[in-house]
Order: C-alpha cells, then structure tokens, then sequence
C-alpha cells in the first residue's frame, strides 16, 4: 500500500464497504461519545468520517489527537446505518475504523481555528496564513482564483493568442503611479525597476510581429495601500493584437470575460456582450456621475437646468447664472415618502453638499397626484410637473436635485444614485452588468494652472490623429476605453498611438518635448521607426474579477499570501533590515531618521 | 471590409483567385523585375506575394517602400502561372495584384536585416530587439517557448495540479544565491527581496493544506552572468505536493516532461519515463564525472585502482599509497590509434591536468592482439590483459586513466567522456537521454576549514531521519534528487523536512542555532508547530529545456526581452540612475565610487 494513502479523504462510497484503506489527513474536529471517537479527517478534497474504540489496537494513541494534527490512518470501510448517513457528504455513507495510526505532523496550541465559522482579527490570520488558508472559504477562494485564471489562459489560447512573458526586473518607466526600485549590484548606484504594467513590452512585441500577444502579468505599483488593492503586486490578463480597431479589441475580450463569469459566477445573471452599452465618457458622467457606473441599478441622471432656470428656487436659479453650472437629476422610481427624501438629503449633507433637493409624488386626499417637497412650492406646479414629465415619474416616486459645476456634485450624485439604487431595492443584486466606456478625453486642464497635461495614459491614438491634435487639445478624444462591471473598472485599454509623429505633438501639447519623450520612453519611440503595426489592447484586473465573482471586497480574501495594509508580510517578516554587507555591494548607505 | 486585413499572410489559396482581398504586414523584401513589382508581404502567420505593374493605380506610390515598411493593400487574387507556383509556401499557388496601399508605419534604414540569414553582433540584436524579433529563427523560438509553457500547464492540470501565484515582493531567504532587494519606501530602510525561487511559499502551500501546486515561477538571483544563465529573472515548473515519497513526484513529473519533449522534440528519440536510470550521486561521480550525466554517450568510467597497485607504473602505484586515491578508467571504444589518444591526453593537459595515461589495442603484424602505449609497457602484460577484460575492449579501443583524488580529477575526466563520445561518433545525437540522480549527500565538509555545511539545500528530508542525523553526518543522505538530460541539470528537487525537530537537528549540524533558523526561516519553521504534512517536488528549469528543445546554448534566444552578460538592458536603457525624489522618498544615499 501507498506510504500515505490509499484514497483521499473525498473519494470513499458505499462501494468501498468492506475494503482496508489508508487515509492521510488532519483531525478537522474530534468528538469522544464515550469510549466512542469520532475524527472528521481532512484533506484538500474533502472529510471522512472516522471512527475507533476500545477494539482498536491504536485506540489510546488515539485519545492523545488534537485538532489540526496531520495524521495517516489504515482501517476498514464501514456502512453507516441508513438513520446516520449523511447525504450532504460525498463520503456520508460510510465510515473507517481506525486499526492503525502514524503522526505525521503535530499541531501546537492553534491560534485561529480552522473548523467552524469564528472570525479572527486579520493580523491573526495573516500572521497565521497556513492555517487561515485552511478554513473551507479560503480553500474555496483560492482554487475559485486558480480556476478563473486557468479559464481565461484557455479562453485566450482559442482566440488565437500566444502568453509571452516580458521582462520583470527593467526600466524605469513612469505612467501614473510609483515604480518599485531594484538597485543593481553590477553597476552600482544604478537602479533598475519593476514594471508597473508590461505596456511598452507588449507594444514592442507588436512592432516585432507577433500579432496577438497575452499574459496573466505581475504589475508593480508603490502605491499607498487601501483596502480593495494590493501595496506591492497584482496581476493583469493583459492583451494586445496587430492590425485592429477598437470594435476588435471589445469582440476578442468581451466575450472571454463573459464566459469566465458564467464559468464561476454561481448562477448570477451574466449580460451577454452584444447587450454591453458602449457609452461616452462624458455621458457616463452625467447620467451616472461616474466613468465606472453599476448598471445593474437602472437610474440614469438626467440635466434639469432648463426647468429651474429663472424659477422661484433662488439658489438654483442664481447658480445657473454663472457659466458651467447645471442642475442634476436622480430620479427615484419608488422613492416618494418624505422620510426617504429626508434620509437622502442627509446622506448628501454627509458627503459635504449642502443636501440635496427633492421632489416627491403622492396621491392627495383627494386621489389627485400631489407634487410635495419644499422645491416643488418654490417652482409652482408647472415646472413641476414638466420635471415629472421629463423624468416619467408618478405616484410613489421622486427625484433628488444637485446644482453647480458638474465636477463639484457629480461623485457625490453618482454615491447617491448607488444608495437610492440599493435602498429601493432597485439595483438587481444577482447579476453582472458591463459597460464599455469609450470617447475618453486625452487631455486635462489642471484647474489651477490651467496646464494640460495627459488624463489617462499617453500612449492611445487620438480620434483624428494629427488633424485632431491641432485642434483645440480639450476636445480631442482617444482611442481609449474601460469596462464597468458592477461600478467596478475591471479592464481599461486603448488602441495605440503608433505613429512617431503623432506621438511627439501629443506629447508636445501635454509640455513634453521631444527630448524628455526619447528620454522616457526611448524604446517605443525608436521602434517606432521601424515600421509599426496599428495596435491595442486592454488590461483586465484578474484580482477585482476574482473578488467580484468571489463576492468580497477585500483584495486578500483572494490572494494567497498577501501584504498588509502597511505593506508588510507578517508571516514572512518583510521588509526587512538588510545586512550591511549588502549595502555595501549596492553601493548604497541608508539616511539614518529623525 | 475590415480596417486592416480580410485575410492573414498565410491565408490565401487556389480556392480564393478572384476574391478583392485586404492584407497587412511587412514588406519582407521587394523586387523590381522591369516595370513590375514583385513583394513578399509578411506577418505573423506567412507571407504572400503581392504584386503591382503600371496598370495598379498605386504604382507610383509602391515604388517608394523599402523593407520592413508596414503597408496595408487591397488587391486581386491571381492564379501563379503553373510554372511559377511555389509549393514550399501554403500561399505559393497565388499573388494578389495591389490595387489600394495604405502606409501604416514608414521604416527607416535598418541595422538589421529581418530578410536572410545575416549574423549580426548580440549587441545590434539585442538593442533593436523589435528588429531581431521579427527573424524567422527567433518567431519560431518564441512560439516554441511559448507553446512549450502551455503544454506543461495542460499537462500539470491534467495530472490534478492546480497553478497558485506566490509573491514576488516577498523577504530575503538566504537560500545560496545573492538576492535582489528592493527598497520599500513607506518603511524606509528596510528592504523586500524578490524571491530567488518560490520555496518556502510552495511549502507553506503544502501546509495550508492545497495538496498539488504548481507554478510557472519567475525567480530572481543576483548572479554574476554567464552564457546560459540569465543574470536577473528566469522561469521554473515549479511543483509540490504533499503525502509523497520521492518515486512519486518522479512517477507524476517524469510524464510531463518526457511527453513535452515528445511534443516539441521535432522526432528527436527521447527515452521513456520507465527506462530513466535512478543513478545514486556517488556513482555518478564515479561513473561520468558530474551530476549532471549526458547518457547519449554510452562511456562508462571504471575504478582500476587494483591493477595499478604495486605494478611497474611508478607515478600511479604511489599515488595509490596515498588515502583516498584511485585510478580511474575511461574505455574508448574505437578509440585505438595512437593520434587519437595523443589528442585527448593534450585535451586533458590543456584542462590543468599532468596528462592521461593511456592504453590502445591493436592487431599487430602477426595478427594478434597488441596493447600499446607507453602505460602497458610499465605495468606489462598481465596487468594490462585484466584491464582490457574489466573494460570489455578489444582490438581498435583505447582506455585513459587519470589519478589522484577523485576531486581532483573527475571534473577532467566527465569533460573527457564527452569528448571522447563526440569524437568517437559514440554519443548519439538525436536523442534526449535522462536521469535521475539520487541519494545526494546532505552535507558537505569545507576541505581547509574542515566545518561542515549544506551541500545542496537545507530543505531536505535526511534518509533516515533523526537516527541517522545523530551518525555521521558525511554519511547523511538526503531524499533530493536531480534529473539530468544530455548533460544539464533540467530539474531539481527534494522530499522536504516537514518535522521541525529534525530542522532544527540538521541545520545544528551545519553549525546554525535554533535562533537562526527561526531568524532564517521563520515562517515555515512556525508553520511546521502546526500540523505539516509530509511533502516533497521540483522545480524544472523553463529555459533551459527551451533551449534544449530550440538547439541553441544561448539562452537569449529564447527569452523576448533578455539582459545582455552584463546585466543590462539596452533597448530600454537599464537599469539607471535613479532621481534624487526617489532616493529622497526611500530613504537611501549613493556611496559616491572613488
């Protein structure tokens, strides 16, 4: 027989009654009936009842067995009796007497159990990830993770892509966040850095020809931890593909991710691609007030300046006398009680509006439709009722009002229209809408200085090209593109500016010149002399999909061994002092604190 | 019809002439036959001829491309004339006549040429990458780097592996090779370390209970660099599973490897799984030399001390009298002609050595046998007749002999073998031959110092266990292993020690404290107080079996994006000087170089 097993702890049935088996496994919970034990042994597979008494030659050995114990068992496959089979365990039918025992492995006192649902503070369970790991969710979560990258690995190979790996210890190469250093020992003083995306490599491995390029990608990004990111490392199925528009890039991803959230989304309802809106990036804003909005919740803001313009609310009809200002909309479909309104118009004063007018519809003693709220009197029921109109509210219904530059009210309009989704029970909870968000500005005005510098990444295509960007720079738009999901941004992706021209007024007109461009991003620029395909591609974030399907918003429910919150690995003790001996190969001498 | 192609390169056939097509890709090389333009329009896919005359609208404006332009062309398909079908092109039976051309990236004179076989040196190459990528050679051994990943991913998920990411920003773990740090800036002056392989994680994994993992894992060591070695990150199979004896990870990983080079072995023999020798780490020694065996070649090494001692050959029968002294013997089979043996005893003095002495068989006038050399002489006839018997030689063979410790000699003499098996036309070429190498000793004693250290890893579980831990520790063995194909090290692995006690013994007899393994190897040292399973695997080197497969010695041929020997990148300019802000932010200074 085997040194370990003869089954795992999965794969026992009625069948195997009368056989002798060896099992290997840990003590999940041990329960002594007097003089009768009882161990659910464990392993990755799945838990088998088993059993020994005073008859069992090991039986003393037995009584010494703690919970978590790796422990190999022989003994003899029993049939429960038809009263004690449970039908909720694969191997419920049966049990194993015990006739011989081996202690693998002996556990300490635990400082978090893995049987049951007790919950541990997260500097236990991250101090202590083995036996965390252990808990039935967290073997779930990761093997769901291992299961979707798997998925999408297969997806893409049938698309007709080739995984290629790029380099992880490179170039500095700034795009939006921090990079990771890697002091060089060889040339001292020197640094190379960790990318925070393969973006220039996937790009050079068009120039060089390979037409469909992907990779579940490690990205590198020094940024200041938050709960739904990881501080150090997270992965991207990244893409990219030669000789395609932006309509190729949406039909070659859209239907991979569709289908991985089929695969594993448990049942919940899965928008099929066709039906994915692609919409504006300046209407996302306004009907959603936000570039990722949950689609799932069926609210769209709506502009209602004309209504109030010149009215009887004086405080919106002074703001839309100063230029950019325009009132907002959300539309309540069931919200038309005073007590909600009210609650909003709290939840608005927390976000650090002054509140949020309303208006709400509700049947008059008289059965008549009733306009009621403060704003409705100030306006008078003309105005009144077109808003309705416009709206195509009724009776139980209302509509909150947000007044000023869009930019000073649009998140919190978009906050606001996630909780009245929610609270009216109007966001469908069991379902995944996707949008793509397209038409993304290149450019952005720094309110203060009033300089233009890039909105998003320098590296997409701007709709019209060269003629375009000698146009009016705020009104050019990229080739560039997101995917919402569930007010998410689960994949962000452009097609690319490959035209070495293009690239240097683009640049020129975010103050960049030529020689900081060469200086920068030298490898793309150059090859880009050397004729380069049209190309793009996205990025999708494996970890955000992960959490989705895996319903947790907190990124180390699906990552294996994760950081803190500060950065640190509390298992592994890093980061950690360096020995001077390093240093000194470095070339490098630490700035002693304050 | 599509923005850029309604077919690829590689498309078009007979069963298309008369279709209006749209192809993209590059102009791999253009020929003006007199007023008619002939271009073999490449891509990823193939090539097509596209051609044009005065006829084409476009004429004027194809005179103008040059090799390695990106264009995009509509055009006719045509029947080639019989006479000039090209049966060694899946397109040779057509050519489209070019009636549209779009520019869609100009090129400007090459350094390198993708058209033919031209040589250029490495560092052309690897500065224009994006150029040398776009070679037939190296398309071809990127796909195959690629399609060789997949194949192993299928097949360790066929086998029930389930593929887990580890970090990689994670602590320094002096596991024998220099790491790489990186300088964490919200905790300035500590220091992550990228992982030099995913050790302790994989057996943190096995802890946590998962069973089967796998990875393809990038690994960074700080390495000096050297032709087959990249200097900074490189790719392993990484593999472990728990509740395993050692044939059993040989039994699950032995397929997968066996059927990868059966796959992209292009009808290479390669040996099968069942008939790899498991060959203990001392015979290898004694036997060819190294660790790492090239079983292609059939020459087996023999100790012939016994017939040396006392004989007429002074300089062996008193190196003989001195302890741990041997005389070894490598039959050269066909080898028998005194130029021959003249020419490997030079190769043995060129390799640092005194000589090989040597013995030939020949027929001589009288037709029988005759021993020749000057070695035969001194010993006479006896002695020489039970060497030519242990050596089964005969007629047409000759035997080397070197002397001394083994230490200092078989590093000579595995080199010889494998000049002797080339020469001879013994070692067989087109064959992947392996072995499994076993039993390596876990300790090694410093010849000056006389302490005794680690001689492989220190991860390993001792033969034996605690009882032979408390004998002599040179005597120790541990369940690590190696498998060598044609002369490489291609995997390396070990059962692991899961019994924190005996950690504790072993690393004591290395001379580390209980408080510097728990400094050392803290996290799985704690792990193991809580239940570890017995667990053992490998990791086998991506690369190099790459390169095995691709038949090249440098590994830059087949990674995308190589550093070059010195550690740097050329095409993306790395590593760098760092920006004083970072080094600000991190909290480190540059020791000025003198």
């Amino acid at each position: 027989m085997h040194a370990y097993r003869s089954h795992t702890c999965a794969a026992l049935t009625a069948a195997n009654v009368g056989e002798t088996v060896r099992l290997s496994g840990w003590v999940h919970r041990v329960r002594d009936h007097g003089g009768v034990l009882f161990i659910d042994l464990r392993d990755h597979y799945g838990i088998t009842q088993v059993i020994a008494d005073g008859d069992s030659p090991v039986f003393a050995e037995l009584e010494k067995v703690r919970s978590e114990w790796c422990i190999r068992i022989d003994g003899d496959v029993l049939a429960r009796d038809p009263g004690l089979v449970n039908p909720n365990l694969p191997t419920g039918e049966i049990e194993v007497f015990i006739r011989d025992l081996e202690v693998l492995g002996r556990a300490g006192e635990l400082p978090l159990m893995v049987f049951g649902d007790q919950e541990y503070p997260e500097e236990t369970r991250l101090r202590y990830r083995y036996l965390d790991l252990r808990r039935e969710a967290m073997q779930r979560n990761m093997t769901l993770r291992s299961d979707v990258v798997a998925s999408m690995r297969r997806r893409m190979w049938d698309k007709g892509f080739r995984e290629y790996q790029t380099p992880i210890i490179t170039a500095s190469s700034p795009e939006g966040a921090r990079d990771f250093l890697v002091p060089s020992r060889l040339h001292p003083g020197k640094f190379y850095a960790l990318p925070q995306a393969p973006q220039q490599f996937k790009q050079l491995i068009m120039v060089s020809g390979f037409d469909k390029y992907f990779q579940i990608a490690p990205c590198f990004r020094d940024e200041d931890p938050r709960a739904d990111r990881s501080p150090t490392d997270f992965y991207q199925l990244d893409m990219e593909m030669s000789f395609v528009t932006q309509q190729d890039v949406f039909d070659t991803i859209a239907p991979v991710l569709a289908d991985v959230f089929e695969e594993f989304g448990g049942g919940r309802k899965v928008d099929a691609p066709q039906d994915w809106p692609q919409i504006a990036y300046a209407d996302a804003a306004k009907w959603y007030g936000t570039d990722k909005p949950d689609l799932r919740n069926p609210i769209k803001m709506q502009d209602c300046s004309e209504h109030f313009r010149g009215s009887g609310f004086a405080i919106f009809a002074k703001l839309l006398e100063q230029e950019g200002t325009e009132i907002r909309a959300i539309p309540a479909p069931t919200g038309g009680s005073r007590k909600f309104c009210d609650r909003m118009n709290a939840f608005a004063q927390k976000e650090g509006l002054p509140g949020m007018g309303y208006i709400f519809w509700r049947a008059a003693d008289n059965g008549e439709m009733e306009a009621a709220g403060p704003l409705a009197k100030n306006i008078g029921p003309e105005r009144t009722e077109a808003i309705r109109q416009q709206l195509g509210l009724g009776v139980g219904d209302a509509a909150f009002f947000l007044g000023g530059k869009p930019k000073s009210f649009e998140k919190v309009a978009g906050k606001a229209r996630d909780v009245i989704g929610a609270e009216l029970g109007l966001t469908e909870n069991d379902r995944f809408a996707f949008a793509w968000i397209v038409d993304f500005p290149i450019y952005e005005r720094d309110e203060e200085t009033g300089e233009i510098d890039f909105e998003h990444n320098p590296f997409s295509m701007p709709q019209g090209g060269m003629e375009a960007l000698n146009g009016d720079p705020m009104a050019v738009r990229g080739f560039q593109y997101d995917l919402a999901c569930n007010g998410y941004e689960l994949v962000s992706g452009a097609i690319r500016n490959h035209k070495p021209e293009i690239m240097l007024k683009a640049f020129e007109l975010a103050g960049y010149g030529a020689g900081e461009v060469k200086a920068r991003f030298g490898a793309l620029f150059n090859a880009f002399h050397f004729g380069a395909p049209p190309h793009g591609g996205c990025a999708a974030g494996i970890d955000r999909i992960v959490m989705l399907l895996a319903d947790t918003a907190n990124i180390r429910e699906v990552i294996m061994f994760p950081m803190n919150q500060r950065a640190e690995d509390l298992m592994m003790a890093a980061p950690s002092d360096p020995t001077s001996d390093q240093l000194m190969e470095l070339g490098l001498r630490v700035i002693p604190r304050d």
